[in-house]
């Protein structure tokens, strides 16, 4: 079964690709809005893992209408879900018989409900897949620590190539570097290097 | 990381050893109330897919509350969801790293929801795992059609060797016969007899 899997070149993603490598033909798919080349960040990290990689445009529409909603928040999570959801979305329509992501059980954002799962499924005729979605964090930190060569670091400085990297700068584009600050508090971010030998 | 699987010699949990295989140290666990010899199915089933398998024992009480409540009810479902969790805390307190079982994204019985996952985890220091839990029926008939050999029947006729089987025998013997018909609706059974080669 052809699994085209959403693929930001981070952690969870990584994981769930190699979840899923025993048994779905895989193929790691990253969304651009064409704001920045972050997406080259991931080719470059799916290559390492020896996965096949395609980038997918996504109108910066898109882009721009989840940081308008971020800032009207004045909080990330429900930007990243309409971009999450765009990214599934065009995904969806490229052809894959399933389309997959690396979200997990605790996940607050992005997240897929059982009801946009089964919707996803029933518009677009493909079967959506999420192989960490049985396994809470313990777990996930302990294979991709037997599985993964990983680095991390502070958002603002690891070259990842998911589409936050766009719409953050999207967001300084059109509100200015420090609202990046105001919206998204500073966390860790993981950026895959390989798979261990 | 070693994962005791409740494990039920049909087609989800079957599945969702295998999905586990290649990431843990998998024994695959059948629980028994000491009613039937159900679980002696079950250890023909994890012995053909070729996983270690173990027989933990519940009190027969855990089966008496749980057909009490189906009888209650009208309807399984929240005795079958008891009758799993009582199964999930007795795997817990094995000495597995994990513990696990094959319940998908679309059962309404049983479930774990996150908040059982968490309490499971927090109490008994352990992991939770649902392998199958990002998978929709599709997908996994679909796997399961491509690694299992299978077999399906009548739920009453197939001897399938879990719980399920020990509760409609603590049904008949303190209700009569008339009331395994009355509580649980004619479905279709599936039985495990090996992998596809």
């Amino acid at each position: 079964m052809a699994l085209g899997l959403s693929f930001s070149g981070g952690k969870d993603s990584a994981l769930a690709a190699l979840l899923a490598d025993p048994f779905f033909d895989v193929t790691l798919v990253t969304a651009t809005f064409g704001v920045t080349d972050a997406a080259e960040n991931a080719r470059v990290a799916a290559e390492r893992l020896g996965f096949p990689h395609e980038t997918i445009e996504i109108d910066r529409a898109v882009a721009e209408a989840a940081v308008e909603r971020m800032v009207d928040d004045g909080y990330p999570r429900n930007g990243i879900q309409r971009a999450h959801e765009a990214t599934l979305e065009a995904v969806a329509e490229a052809g894959f018989d399933a389309v997959g992501d690396g979200t997990r059980r605790d996940d607050r954002a992005p997240t897929v409900s059982q009801s946009l799962a089964q919707s996803l499924e029933d518009r677009h005729g493909v079967q959506y897949v999420a192989p960490l979605a049985g396994y809470g964090r313990a777990t996930i930190d302990a294979l991709a620590g037997d599985l993964l060569r990983i680095e991390t670091g502070a958002s603002e400085r690891l070259a990842k190539g998911d589409y936050e990297h766009e719409l953050r700068a999207v967001l300084a584009d059109e509100y200015g570097e420090d609202a990046i600050d105001d919206i998204f508090p500073e966390h860790v971010q993981s950026v895959v290097r390989g798979r261990r030998e």
